[in-house]
């Protein structure tokens, strides 16, 4: 089995600091938060540039290029309601370290992402809902299965298509999270590949509680068969668990060393 | 569902400690541990005597006496090779906060355990093994089965009956710990109640790591439906990791101090 993948959730416009390093084309902040999540164990980069409607193209090239000329091809997972700026990033996308990844395509108005990956021999995160929250899991499977018919017939690689159970608040929500969980589970059976907001679970918590629940959840999470997840990779104790849930599952050969790797 | 059952092992005569505590039947080194224990959230009090073959049935006594009486009846676990000593420790036992545990039968040389617990009425922990580690999870699965008709035989509810896959150390058996979360699964799905020594998955291992992997491990174990641990309660992340998962699993109501609680 592959290694958990963490795509660090940290450039996201969303945050003053970025929004406006994106809005001035400055480097620095965008450098500096993308050092922090490489140096904590981040695999893939998310870069989330907002909807961006006049000016996403030239600002998603200019990220990309930014990003992957200063960290080696860091690779990236490109986020944004633009689909024009979603191209333009992967025209200029260097796959050395693996393929972009489109955010996201659903079931809804946002299927065309499939296609756009497709058409890209791009992975595409494919959430499994269309308008809002999913009643049940025959729901998130009935969505699922529309958008692994579409891929598969623009020739995707299954493998390629990233299935997002969507992740639930606990405060409000609490009595869903098995259901999410046994979603995973039934998605990992088929051999799907999966991923999600994970801290989503912790939306409106004590700040000091949320890496703690955030820890049991991946955990459970990865034992159900999450292959990836969108994290705050700063976070260790989050990572110390991905980390070692990766040695229990035997997806890395333990050594005394490990969480320092 | 209810919640996770914690059982502390700390009052053990392994400990140098509690050993010369036992032995001139010295009660504050054993009461200091049963409250550190307590406080940090143990349900069960582990009360290991070793083999004590010609004291066990005095000391047993005396320690369940001494500790019902000052921590106001705490629900014990009665661990010992001398059954004798078992019998004479259930017989001054107070239930008003649970059953006696019998600490433990197997398959093998110790299943007379469990016709001791049925005949007094006790819960029993069943080891899924006869002579030594088993080889894979049918033979789990037949040692459980015949310990399962035994002690329905004898009358026993089958809830009473607590089963351990047998935690694999991580450092030598890497490649098993996801046949052990597997079993621990198919004990669940049977409606079985499940237990384990937890932290032998990280013996051997650099003491600072041990926390972190015995967390992983924990929620693994307890999205497969593990119901109950024996545990070093004063493990803080372990701790948060149960009551965490307990949110998850909606055993527990969530409120911003369950960490607390």
């Amino acid at each position: 089995m592959a290694s958990f993948v963490t795509i660090g959730e940290r450039i996201h416009c969303i945050s003053p600091v970025i929004r406006e390093a994106m809005e001035k084309m400055n480097p620095e902040p965008i450098l500096k938060r993308a050092k922090e999540q490489i140096d904590a164990g981040a695999t893939y980069l998310d870069v989330n540039i907002g909807p961006a409607e006049s000016t996403g193209v030239e600002l998603m090239k200019w990220a990309v290029q930014l990003l992957q000329e200063n960290f080696d091809n860091v690779p990236l997972c490109l986020d944004t309601a633009n689909a024009k700026a979603i191209e333009a990033g992967i025209s200029v996308y260097n796959r050395a370290k693996g393929k972009p990844i489109v955010n996201s395509a659903d079931a809804g108005d946002r299927i065309g992402n499939i296609d756009l990956a497709a058409a890209n021999d791009a992975i595409c995160f494919a959430l499994c809902s269309k308008d809002g929250v999913p009643a049940d899991n025959d729901e998130r499977m009935a969505y699922c299965q529309e958008m692994l018919e579409r891929g598969m017939m623009l020739g995707m690689d299954p493998a390629d298509l990233w299935f997002d159970p969507l992740f639930l608040v606990i405060k409000g929500m609490q009595e869903k999270q098995m259901e999410v969980l046994e979603c995973i589970k039934m998605l990992s059976d088929m051999g799907l590949n999966t991923t999600g907001g994970l801290s989503n679970i912790s939306n409106g918590m004590p700040k000091h509680i949320r890496p703690i629940i955030d820890s049991a959840m991946v955990a459970m999470a990865m034992q159900c068969g999450l292959t990836s997840a969108i994290v705050n990779p700063c976070d260790l104790r989050l990572m110390e668990t991905i980390k070692s849930c990766d040695i229990i599952k035997n997806n890395t050969l333990y050594a005394d060393s490990y969480l320092e790797i």
